[in-house]
């Protein structure tokens, strides 16, 4: 009726309302973050021995394991929520009661509303509140940057999901038939879910373009700080809880990755290691004997693990015996046995590590 | 020489020189930020008492005052100091010994660098770590916002130098003449630092770009990452030094605000207010009668302030005696004084708090 | 029924449906876009000889009438319409007919319906045409491009009704009472309308991004592009229907603008210009001897065009007879009669070579 | 000297100095465009019969030819060509003369140095003149629009190079060895073109985000501009060089392309619509064959054009004796004949049509 304004004016409202469904959605993704990341762990123990290229420039570089390759998107969602928490505790004040720029007349306590809302403490100066909108591009940013990793796990299970690959099969719900091919499995969702980077990144791109060189207070143009949040912080929701879907349903090709390994040589590094450590060469040096050794793997049509003994000591005689069980891809890659390397050891580590932090939470 | 790359690739380097160079000058940038809030107090404290028309709309809306209005410059300063520093402590994890992607059969130890480094540890996982930019997005981000804070002060800044307003009287160091208008002197630092809100937003849309849907581990695009995080940085530090000199030289002409202060009938709220609280009206009729004592006053060419207790007690017998007290500018603006209000009192009081903020860092 | 399909996927249509849309809408904001210039044009003629002070910096700087100001947003919205009108000509090519991506083996004639839908001709390549948005970018670009332009006008309008300026009046439609403070009128329209400009910036952002790295042909990111456009031009409609409204609605201040010229010594580039053409002095010393001339007015109160020859002549003997004339406000403003100079003639000209544009669509 | 200022300002300089670098370099620009349309004709001739899975979603689906795949890209820059020449021509007026902000009043004519300067005609306006950045947005723009089509072909010459496809072989000026792994050869050009994107997106939002808001005419912000724009023009420049280079250089290597077709049942569409046209099913039955007919394929590890006809008659005995010839990957290229499809003598056509284009220009 008509003693509604008394001491609380719309606009005090609508800026409690925006906070609060902020604060609460920032919570909300943290937690579906937290539900990606176990789903990751998981597949992460459970793949701990299973080989695949590790890849830089989408070329063939060095045998890692599947685990280690899921532990690296953990780490992303580990940062990400550490981001959305974070924004909560900054931006976790009490805008009620600021009124129109200044502050009211009325006898109030802004300090118990925000103690009753949950609040830390109100905000410091009301005319700074009344044209805040830190938190909302804070949002949009965290899920700006949280949907770029996400664009990135989307664009390897695309690849995987080729026939060039055939690393991973997606499950039906999340790889549909086409409606003229029907040979074909579309990887819809994993490419839905890359597109919408760019649908969040405008959100963020409209508010900060809005906030530019707006004049204290309230102006009408900052209206247009909601729609953009709600839609990002629906996207974000959505997508985090498909990805959790889509994970833990995928079935993962062991056989296929751990073919693509004896592509590229992907050893080849460790003889120049060795050429480094044992047989005390200069790198370069050793640089040069393992292009030869690669080669010589080319011409024989085999693998740079599939190499005997003589073969490579007919490349350079320095090369001793061991280097053949070295060489091979498993060794390989447990031989990565620094803090956050790919050792199957090493990769159970990290899920031993993430698993603790969760548990600490 | 040869052995340099003896358990330590060029990539390894790269990226532990550009995590420094981040972590280093989000510090360096958190400090200027202090210095700008510690100078925006110093104002505030001179002039808690400087009345000005507090805007909405652009609109004179309630009288408050300079101390008052600077603060909440100092109040965003602060939430950006807090968000560098966040980012700072997020980040602190060092990159050293990831080589590749998987890490490296040397026999290094990454806790002991990381140690001398000055990080907080090495990082979990080395897949992630070699393509993991999320620090430079945030400094972009954080800097982003902060210069949108920015570009609001400085529109301010060029409103207050117009003739219409006069305000304030930047240093002939920060607003300078006309080459062709001998009688013109141009607010360029402030229109310059406007204007670099554009170029910030640049490079945070640059990267969030050159990122999405990469698939692991590194791939050539990401050397796109250093240009855009040392311009943002560089404007971000070149604008907050050029900041603090400008608000600390600056003219404030309080005879100027103060005269302001007459036009637009600052405090018809507070008849409003005292209409509901003290004759207990509904608002709606408080808001109708004071609509009336606003034209009676436009008639006679005076402001609601100037208008004596007949004239209000002409349209409305409610209007007790202590009205015209009440409806003066300055006892309109001390009125304000709920948590964070412009009340001189109130003002004072925040100073009191950033400053022990401050001492508390 | 069943027999959909023949020849005909559903990709096809949507694709079509989403070509069509994009061409009429694009004629449609091409119209109110002709519309905003008749407007502005009726404007500019009524006031050709309404004197304001131009501004550089948001200073004063040289006198010109406010229908020249129209004109500039008249020029800007010109160069919009043949933005638009260009990209209806580049892209107004029939999708239909392409399949999936490589055309049809069914016997059809993309000539034919191409014809009957209006199109001028089919487009060259299917693999292209599946993947092609330039389309949508361009309607993106260029509302972003116009709404930058409203967004200028919209920055005006919010300034010139501030109190300090008074120089127009929008109507009540166009800016709304305060709900509490009853003397406040808000600039809501012109406000939104600026707001407006991130919305459509986040749109273009947003599809450039999805595209970005897209490998041919259809991908389902692609889906993304429709949103954006939709709500961009909803946007583009709804700002060109309310921008005509409350330029047409709005009333122009001529007292207040004119009194505005008083400020500044806006005729002082005159006085400049004078010595050096007519006295023959080199442009430094004409400008120094026009600072002294503003600073004589300036210490009698004056603007420098209500200096006496008595006081001018004071300052430099060889300024002669003509000059108090000349630097009468009006006479400056008429002298600038260059080509797209803001003299009335000149003015009036413009406003007649816009008109024959018109007339010649 | 001194006289240096009679009736041209340093401004006037500058916009008629930028003005022209964003016209020439618009040219240059279109030049380079024609350079790369006329290389990806003749390798698009050249292979108008090297057979490759056409892609959607990343998954095979239908046998076009490589050169129809090189025309799309030839598309693209036809109407990247077309959008720098329609830009070029709207932006090709003359801002001399235009003095601060209202024109000038000495004895000039604008017209004489616009045609000496080789410009349409002189600026309608001078007020709307000092502030125009439309054709530096315009090159922005069209630069972004070019990058992105760039980054979709760096996308897949990425995929190309990488050892599931091998489909092209880089030079080695355009993939380079890897520092580290003797055995890699990353395709780094192409990446670096594929980042570009972000880079020149970002130029074309800081030059959007600055425009926003600025009341006319000239204001200091807009020292922005150029930055951005020679960073564009630049990276576009040298883009389109490299580009040209990589194209012409590549190996395309046509027996992996043709492996590659005999993956996905690439013919499988062909049964379906052999099933309408002919056999008069409707699409549904016919899609339900085929996909029988493609699961006993798979069953026979065989790719549909590879089973019999009694293999095909065990399905259905509608089928009748023509079809193997027509699940011939060859054959089902050709048939699709529609305007713009993929069979040779269209993909010739298309090279005819661009090449008579570029004749005509």
């Amino acid at each position: 009726g008509k003693r509604l304004h008394t001491a609380r004016s719309r606009n005090d409202q609508v800026a409690l309302d925006f906070r609060l469904y902020v604060q609460q959605n920032t919570k909300n993704i943290a937690n579906l973050l937290l539900e990606n990341i176990k789903t990751l762990l998981n597949v992460a123990e459970k793949h701990s021995q299973t080989m695949l290229p590790g890849m830089t420039h989408l070329q063939h570089a060095q045998p890692i394991n599947f685990g280690y390759h899921m532990l690296a998107y953990a780490s992303m969602f580990k940062r990400d929520y550490e981001r959305f928490m974070s924004s909560h505790e900054r931006n976790n004040y009490s805008p009620l009661g600021c009124a129109a720029l200044a502050g009211t007349p009325h006898n109030i306590s802004r300090q118990i509303t925000s103690d009753k809302l949950g609040f830390a403490a109100p905000t410091l100066n009301c005319l700074d509140t009344v044209s805040d909108r830190d938190f909302a591009l804070e949002i949009l940013f965290n899920i700006s940057t949280m949907m770029m990793h996400m664009s990135r796990l989307s664009e390897e299970l695309i690849l995987w999901s080729a026939s060039e690959f055939k690393w991973v099969t997606l499950s039906d719900r999340h790889a549909t038939g086409s409606s003229i091919m029907p040979q074909k499995k579309n990887p819809d969702i994993p490419e839905l879910l890359r597109g919408k980077t760019g649908r969040v990144n405008g959100n963020l791109v409209s508010l900060l373009t809005v906030m530019k060189g707006l004049p204290l207070a309230y102006n009408k143009d900052m209206q247009e700080d909601k729609e953009g949040v709600f839609d990002s912080v629906k996207t974000a929701t959505l997508s985090l809880q498909v990805l959790e879907e889509m994970i833990a349903d995928m079935t993962v090709n062991t056989e296929n990755m751990n073919k693509a390994c004896m592509i590229g040589h992907l050893s080849a590094t460790d003889l120049a290691d060795y050429l480094v450590k044992v047989a005390n060469l200069p790198f370069r040096d050793a640089y040069h004997i393992t292009g030869d050794a690669v080669n010589l793997a080319e011409t024989k049509g085999l693998d740079i693990s599939e190499l005997s003994l003589e073969d490579l000591q007919s490349i350079d005689e320095r090369i001793g015996e061991g280097v053949v069980a070295l060489l091979d891809n498993r060794a390989s890659m447990n031989a990565r046995e620094s803090e956050g390397g790919t050792a199957t050891i090493r990769t159970l580590e990290q899920v031993e590590n993430l698993r603790g932090w969760l548990r600490d939470l």
